[in-house]
């Protein structure tokens, strides 16, 4: 089942990659694609993120195959209402949200009787918007496929091949299960990398100059991902509320307990905790899923 | 006041740069070492992190006109003692701990009479040992040094000369106030950082393995600094207790301002902070603190 025309739906970072890795790799398949912002569309036409621009949702889709929204999680269902009236018959819908159980239920209410098989590609950078795009942005990253229960398997086969063809590894894994998953990995370490950067930003007694003068022990790290686009971060908070909260409530307990370590000096309790972290250090590094050379290479070792 | 003779006790990662850099930028400077652990000197030696790896802590000192204490800050007190009776009439002692008023304590207790400058160089990788030094580790980097009151200005002068040899930037700060914003740049995202890592690691419905293979997503820049050296840490905490324990309030209250909002559904009050946070991240990277590149160049993009 070869895919020949697909539609992209948003033309940010994600739907700027995604079209613009298609035409690198998988040049047999015309793209069109479409945003709801002029100057977007406009930027997006200059760097050529897609064969073709259209001048309205249904344009860009009337003809596609496969067609992926490439919006933040709160305007899904949005943008799949305004393509289900000139969306082709046979057609596969998919998505590239970071949570995955509410995309689906919202999709199912906007597209009755449509095929759609959501997806979510880890990658991403700090950058948003349709300059930040590039075309190597998913090579040897992850896109999980969260298929609903019934699903075709050639739409599945279909959405599976086409990251595939982006260099992306895939993995299929239930709704739920995905934004538990993504809850820890992802949403979280954001949620707590905004807060301390808000944090530190609000102290009265240390200016908002000392903190950045001396970010580089360690404070840095985390305003890169706290750098990261607010509309999309605010709907994945809203979206994937319930495993958000979930595994907020066990990093508190954590952190509570560590408080507490502190406070009556027990070291033992600090040594033991900051000794099993090292590990899963190593096993990132030896799965590749980071840099190892020391500080990211940033003090040029 | 031109430094000839300085001595290093402690040639792991930090103590090991220093010796590097001097031997590379201030080679005029001769500089012995020692280690408390033989197979650290061993290598030491083996690598020439130093001029003269000797056999004791007192013949290292015996002829210094710096001592730079590179311990953990919870073996500074006794590192000073065993030093104490070889120390020449008119040396200058300082140290490299994160935390710089119960340094100065135990400095002093330990050493009365001698003239003692605490500093802190703002540098350093999640690597540790004496195979991580590397000579341009402090280059364009802050050292902050916290002279007590009526510290000898020559002396002060001999510290601050002597890092901005080794291509530090060097802030005079008093010491509580440096414990002040260390606990905010450096101590608490540290903190939070080996929480989340062990959070992650302990869930029951998401294994170890979709931690790492998912960790792209945000995770793994936590990883890098719950990386670093469990024993420093350790006592990094126990030292700065009141800093550390204040700003952890404030944090721990900032979050759960989030999680209400979360559950409120209240996406203004997470859209707000998200856009502030962004301003933070552009002031550091036009401070040149961080690299500029989507993800630090690590997409290659």
């Amino acid at each position: 089942m070869t895919t020949q025309r697909v539609a992209i739906i948003g033309l940010g970072l994600i739907g700027g990659s995604v079209g613009l890795a298609t035409q690198a790799m998988l040049p047999q398949i015309a793209v069109t694609g479409w945003d709801a912002d002029p100057d977007v569309r406009r930027r997006a036409a200059e760097r050529g993120l897609v064969t073709t621009v259209c001048d309205t949702a249904e344009d860009a889709v009337r003809d596609a195959e496969l067609v992926i929204l490439c919006v933040p999680v709160g305007a899904m269902e949005g943008a799949a209402r305004a393509i289900a009236h000139a969306l082709p018959q046979n057609a596969v819908v998919s998505d590239v949200g970071s949570s995955k159980r509410s995309v689906a239920e919202g999709l199912a209410r906007a597209l009755p009787g449509v095929t759609i098989i959501p997806a979510h590609p880890v990658a991403g950078t700090e950058k948003s918007g349709p300059d930040a795009g590039f075309s190597e942005l998913f090579r040897h990253r992850w896109c999980i496929v969260t298929p609903p229960e019934g699903a075709p398997p050639e739409a599945l086969q279909r959405v599976s091949d086409f990251w595939e063809g982006l260099g992306a590894k895939v993995e299929v894994m239930e709704a739920g299960h995905h934004d538990l998953v993504l809850a820890v990995t992802s949403h979280i370490p954001h949620l707590i990398a905004y807060t301390i950067v808000g944090t530190a930003s609000d102290l009265e007694d240390v200016t908002r100059g000392e903190v950045i003068k001396y970010s580089a022990g360690g404070f840095r790290d985390f305003t890169r991902i706290a750098a990261s686009d607010p509309t999309m971060w605010r709907d994945v908070f809203l979206s994937n509320r319930d495993a958000v909260l979930e595994v907020l409530g066990r990093f508190t307990e954590d952190l509570t307990a560590l408080q507490r370590a502190i406070r009556n000096g027990d070291g033992d309790t600090l040594f033991d905790l900051f000794e099993r972290t090292r590990a899963i250090r190593r096993s990132i590094i030896e799965e590749g899923q980071d840099d190892a050379r020391p500080d990211f290479g940033r003090s040029d070792h």
